[in-house]
């Protein structure tokens, strides 16, 4: 039996507010309209969540995964795909029905895109964020090698993941601009028409990206939402209270529901005091019973959802659809 | 094509050195043969480990889950499961072709037994863990209530978790009997041949439980590794590094494959900087090329297994069976 009001779902259930869902993604296409937003679908790994921002204009997407790769190629949004993410075999990309671009930083992750039988590259520069890209001034001399290899290169991208969380936003934007700069100084090396950047936190501060991928303003989390922007947590996961003592409370839903590298969860009106993995044990300001529902905001939305077959979608109290995160795994 | 050696198992893997996971499975046998041990397979959600426990004897289960009760069911390991958990719609459990005993600490969660066609409960008693279970002095009138609804009350449970991780055996040893001592005391009130307590680190500690409700040490985890229990780390996840720099590299798996509630995984001869979505940034004493196979060891073992869908079994490099995780979600 399907689920008409928000008090029917089982719990733990993951739920969106589509009307909250629906006015970010809104926000967002109206700041950063058609391709100039490359929507990041590990934030969501869902493929109708994608499908609705590609019926707002973007029709180009960012993944993390080959399995996103591969499930958005399957479901027809394959119109343009970046796999903002270096691999080492990419025999899987290249039998994609899709287009598909993937970054490079380094030989062995350019060897592997041309022997996969993938035609489209962009060069990932490291800005600042000790993860991957190479070297700004090692870029140019990169895309070189990639063309004498027969691939085209598209041109650079470099994630300033060091800054997105900056929560001053004159010190986001600073931080934002010296990273750039050297993304921009690659990029003059590099050539080609994309300099692919960004994420929810400096979407309308990168002035030197020619798309943004953001992510996460989709739905939104408890870090995130520190920062002031325009987008508001949408994502909760929906629990009930099964135990009740003294001085706290318990619900079901816990560290296999939650994402936790970024810290507890929160309640309104409560003070979370730890996870476990299927409970949340709270302090509530109003005393609450066995069976009452509580929404638990979620502090990281992508490992969030990651533990999730699906995202119910309600307005107000009513169920109104589902969202099937079809892209887990890898 | 079934990957035959370590090598060819595409990037992130989860993985279990059959080995060690048999040796552990074996130690913790010998030391609570049979009905001593009641497995929670919470830790590995996978029927085909819970095989591998019940070929050594354990016939009885613990799970967290109403997911987790039905999968062990259709998998024909129910002679005795118990949910050490609280529900308050228990009509999935009453359906299940098992023998089926449920946690209960209240009266809705003893109504909703009843209520969903369960006969036999324990009572669920808070013996210093801020989590589910009733004060001990409620435990015998609700017991008796219990038994009033024509429920069979089968004895208590009280899981010591706020001992269970104490890295000094004799302070673990000393907690361990102070909160073994409320739950003796309320049994003596409730009644019933059961008293199921205890975990991995207290399986030798814990004189007061009929039954042990031990999951991690099975696969164990860095965490509990620290305790100097007779069970060895079996399970990492395999990573490929992706990217290097001058002064760190990255493998490709990150925090949807590890849970991050114990705090970062461990690579050893590396330091762990941090973990991102699909990343983990370290820094190695030995320079790594692009490409290097790396094992990073993850701090707690349940919320890692639950972002996979199998567990790859080795045996030194070979590839030699795979586990299942098919009781994850709810």
């Amino acid at each position: 039996m399907t689920p008409r009001r928000l008090a029917e779902l089982p719990t733990p259930a993951l739920v969106a507010d589509r009307d909250l869902l629906d006015a970010n993604l809104r926000a967002m296409s109206a700041a950063l309209p058609g391709p100039r937003l490359r929507p990041h679908v590990k934030a969501h790994k869902s493929t109708a969540l994608a499908r609705r921002q590609a019926a707002l204009g973007h029709r180009g997407f960012t993944c993390a995964t080959l399995r996103e790769m591969e499930g958005l190629a399957a479901a027809g949004l394959g119109d343009d795909l970046l796999l903002a993410n270096e691999v080492l075999d990419a025999r899987r990309l290249g039998r994609l029905d899709a287009r598909v671009t993937v970054a490079i930083d380094s030989e062995p992750t350019l060897e592997a895109a041309a022997a996969g039988g993938v035609r489209e590259v962009l060069i990932d520069v490291n800005v600042g964020l000790p993860r991957c890209g190479c070297a700004p001034e090692a870029a140019g001399p990169l895309a070189d090698a990639a063309r004498r290899h027969g691939l085209s290169v598209r041109g650079v991208m470099g994630y300033e993941g060091h800054v997105v969380g900056v929560p001053d936003r004159a010190k986001r934007t600073l931080a934002t601009e010296q990273a750039m700069a050297l993304l921009a100084k690659a990029h003059a090396d590099v050539g080609g028409e994309v300099i692919s950047a960004g994420g929810t936190g400096t979407y309308d501060v990168n002035r030197v990206a020619t798309e943004i991928q953001a992510g996460s303003y989709a739905l939104m989390d408890t870090a995130y939402a520190k920062l002031g922007l325009p987008f508001r947590p949408a994502l909760f996961v929906l629990a009930r209270v099964v135990s009740v003592s003294r001085d706290f409370a318990v619900a079901d839903a816990g560290l296999k529901a939650l994402g936790m590298d970024h810290g507890n969860p929160a309640i309104e009106g409560a003070t979370v005091w730890f996870c476990s993995d299927e409970h949340t044990t709270f302090a509530s300001e109003a005393a609450l019973p066995v069976g009452a529902r509580v929404r638990i905001w979620p502090a990281h939305v992508d490992p969030t959802v990651a533990y999730h077959e699906r995202i119910w979608l309600v307005s107000g109290e009513d169920v109104v659809g589902e969202l099937p995160v079809d892209l887990r795994g890898w």
